[in-house]
């Protein structure tokens, strides 16, 4: 295909979930603590929205630690919880992508797309993305499921990933992404999912529950 | 009592779960969905932090709609859920102190301290904060487990009832004073609910979890 | 009456019908153009929304400018409108209470409660609130419905007006301390005026309004 | 041609009233309830203002909804007021392009160049938007009559829709570029919407209209 | 005179040409540089036109420095160009109160009134606030011609001094309450400083002044 | 030239006094008073320092207006003062490319390099910069020296401008390239003008004079 | 004393090395990790500042904590090595007046004014706060160097505490009022600090130094 | 390699302490000053986690000044400290490519990958990295250890350096990238250097310090 922009397919094909897989990277307890880009809470909400969603389109997914012995502490259980049986791949590189175990998990995935999300934003989740970029994988940086220490890094990383083909994205669009039509089998999971983790369909279910 | 500033008691007493009441008002689904001073899942968030605070130490706890047939909707489930036999008391007067049931229940708590969280601040919350220290109560304003339509009225609000005798609190400071000590015996229910709605208690708690 | 806070029962008595009017001072399209406290099309908003809150209750309305000649401009049309029959009082002294004809339309209202708006908040609405404090009327100092230069100022003549005694409130809280009830005969006409200028009830109106 | 940027003309040539067609997708009264990355009263004037554009220059103008029936709501009256006569394109998948009925609308306009706006901008701007971009067609995104759940999802967005080739403006902008001169018949009727939905103009010809 | 508020007088008399005097503390150029809670430009904008209103009224008008040699500074040369002949009192004490020959300036205008504005805020303008307050002067600080390090520092600052019964202001309001009529003589002289720091009057007179 | 990026030359080339115009547009009252990205007096003040910097390096200036007679008003006197022998181009097209007289005064510079202030940012900037960009100029917008109605709208223009190829500004990078070293002949006028607009270099000046 | 506002003296007399002690209350690491009403870092600087303060004017300084040994974490060891030999009174009960020892530590300052800072400010400042006021003694809260949940739970704190007579500042004011003279013994070892924790006279420092 | 994005390599190679070389750039004194778009006293802390950065993994590492003799002032003496034996090139022309000596300097460094940092980013760090990147260096522009006038200025500069192919990112992540592995020898120190210049690894440090 040839647009009139120049650039590749990556940027117009969508997610399906026969196409995409989900990297959770670095959710730790710990780390959560560090997160200056947006609130703590709304961001553990956002993670939890995100994780359901890879549930309910099945999606593969991949959970990931760093160094979960020391400060960064362990994975937030409320994200254990929804994947009980789920390995998570603790590493000593900070890259993902340079631990043998962690990215064999990502290439036994078998999908072209990676549903990435992590914390930090500027380095759990930038130095894979740039690595999957480099290796042919089309990378959807889930903005509101990643936090970093400061805005003013969040933005720095914001840029250099856009600049080198990830895409950015927010957890409600990669699940209405996924979601594709109302009347598919998997929308009322989907549905449920967003009225547990999003105010407005929150509250006008609520409205709606008592008519 | 005497003392510099010339004030009255009411600021310097602590509360107790032997003098305080809790009211919650019109923490309705329609009606967060008006708020813009303060984000509506952290609200929503602080609301069941600070009812949970009413269960743990025991406190009467009234709770209260407006007009829940229309636009306000329904209280929240999630309130509801933690006083499943608790009466709603819902009315037509727009200051639920001119409805006789509705004052009715506030009296019948029997304590002199009223600690009042609503949806709005400017509205459900001023207007029987205000006939409350008429009537010689002692009121409790919970800021960050009300909100309203604008910073602006926000701001208004707060000064309005600063002004005439309320005092401004949030929902952490609400359970702290009621804790009063890590010894007693509501200490670990109330340090659960920490745990449940405050960031930094859960993501310590989770990594203490591990330790 | 005495209570807790040894204030004044202004604080505490209700706004209603028939004790109360609305002076709307100097809301000219060229001191709109000078706002920087809040948006100029949400001040405008709030305006008529307060504007209509006098009409619906049948509040003695008293409309000021000053300089209107000047390059203060006129009154905005969208207010003159809702007031067809009403004498703007132009004026050349500062504050509107140094002015013997706009002072005597003050008076002529009969009511001791005063609401008050006006652009600028730090002059037009706070030299006559002072005077008017002195001179034992109670005043109610609609803060988004008002506004001035810069933030700085906005926040210095809202303290200033407090300490001085004014209560400070929203066009919102005001239209709901006058409703009083949801079941008087001036509550569709008031709950029209809020579909009309908030947010909220426009929204869930065109929801409802389907069903 | 060629210029200094390699990129393509799409980026440089001019809307006009004949290469232009307006989409105005999910401008729906439950969805605005969940916009908080721009004031939903702005943001109602916003896209008010840019159908008046569509009107004044008779572009062709497709208006979309997503399950109306559902909590999504109805189009906004004052919206459907301006097009009486136009269906209303209502789907069930999320993409407007994947609705066969909704795509050949916009086929049906016989423009390349699509101006388009929607609640929300991170799904129901978004994925269209792409899905143009690779069908060929030139996007025009307008970011202040679109708006979605919070600044994070926003920005993600607008960086996605850039680097995908979109062009991000903003209503008055669009207008303008279609204005094209101060001396063209459809000028006096642009100027009439400006005043009535931007506030410069609206108080500037408040002083003009009394001298 | 008793009002509703049990206030002091103060709070609502007028200050005049002839009751005011005005004090300009430490405005120097290396204190402007740690100032935080105001834009630098901005301040610097406000302070010549707070000077300006001294001259136009011809108001006792007293300028302070400290430690003038050291980091803080000279007094900004926009400031002495005002006030060519006026000594500059420069003290050691950080509480000009305290510094005799200082306070002796202050004594010798024989006003009751103080209008004071200072660089910065917490320090240079709260002590000798204080120190007047408690000598029986009625002080009115100037919000927006002062600074500080942080706006913690301004927020605390103005509710120390607002409880202890200093006025807080503005600079374009205390030139209105000087001005007190637009027909005075002093008038014309005070809209040619406001239209040189006020971009309202600033930008209409430029329009009024082509037609 | 080849570089790591495939970018063109424009991006990496120097401005210098012998290849670069400044072209300032529509820096009028009236649409001054519009402005909201940006506070509109250090708007103006980053404005006549931009003019200043033309001044200093002798480049080509020239100046635009739109519709003067009208709402837009007269340019600010401040910047006349400083071309007082300039002809001002008035002209009927919004996009002064499409305006012969204006068009031709642009290539009567005879420069490729064109630096580009104006209000607004999103219709007198975009326009003709998109324009001099087809015709392969290089395009420097300052974006400290223009301004428009709203942060929204601000953002969406830069991010447009920056796709087709347009550089990204500030008013004292702009002096800082033309000056290219302390030692020029032109530095000192130069340093004068920083001085006199520059907060930091202002008030440095200052405490450096007394030393 | 009288003065015109009828408060208090503790309003207006001064701090000095003689009637002030200093206590600094649960600057606890994992208290750090909570705040959110201000910057940690700059909250730990204006912490560290604030102590020196203490030790460069000499005065009776406690150290506190609240359940040192969970979550709350120790006291963070650049204050520790302030006070090498000073006990920090570790408590169970909430609001340290309440526990015998750390009230004893208190009393045993023999000083009446209580300078005070804490993490969090809602909880352990404000509490033993209110005891102290009604105990008789005069509260200065160091807003910047106390931090707490967000900036409600802030705001409605600093309200409490001041309705209900406590001074609020800011630590660089509590040093230059207790500095009192540049000509004192103390003031170098203050400068001192000044330059260390406060960046304006941190950088004109190193500026001098070249001098 | 070819990617999906047509881009560089320079975008996905890592940084190494092999192929790196950092370049910290006018942070002097006076500068610092002049920095609105960053806290100061937070960017102070970040240059020097860079800088000990540097340090640990034995960069070529060159610190460079304009004009130390006149209002820049000195490299901050934290910074000079840190590298004793370095020289640093002070420079007349502005930017620093442009200077022989400066130029040598970063040749002579041997590496390909140049991480910058500077005060002012629009103008010391803008011009040299763009002269860079032309020399076909990978530029790694770290926003958060570099600062300007104003938040505009600062966006500008990064869409500038963006768009021309400079790589954006923030000391941590720089760290991060050399560092590598959790497990090569020089992560001891770097983890010591995070402790010293990070809240979170600071406060957790502390915690665990004492378990």
């Amino acid at each position: 295909m040839t647009n009139i922009t120049g650039n590749s397919d990556a940027f117009y094909d969508s997610l399906t979930p026969d196409n995409a897989a989900m990297l959770l990277i670095d959710h730790q307890a710990g780390l959560f603590l560090g997160v200056h880009s947006i609130d703590q809470q709304i961001l553990k909400n956002n993670v939890i929205g995100l994780a359901k969603t890879a549930k309910v389109f099945n999606l593969p997914t991949v959970l990931f630690t760093s160094s979960a012995k020391g400060p960064n502490g362990p994975t937030i259980p409320d994200l254990i919880e929804l994947f009980p049986d789920h390995e998570i791949f603790n590493r000593s590189p900070i890259n993902l992508w340079n631990d043998p175990k962690s990215r064999a998990a990502v290439e036994a995935t078998g999908r072209k797309k990676l549903i990435m999300a992590a914390i930090t934003t500027d380095v759990c989740l930038a130095f894979p993305a740039l690595s999957a970029l480099k290796a042919g994988y089309d990378v959807y940086a889930v903005v509101d499921a990643s936090g970093t220490w400061s805005p003013q890094a969040e933005m720095a990383t914001i840029l250099r990933l856009t600049q080198a083909g990830a895409i950015m994205t927010n957890w409600v669009a990669v699940a209405a992404e996924l979601k594709h039509d109302e009347d598919r089998s998997t929308t009322p999971a989907m549905n449920k999912a967003y009225g547990e983790h999003m105010g407005l369909y929150d509250f006008l279910g609520d409205i709606a529950a008592v008519k």
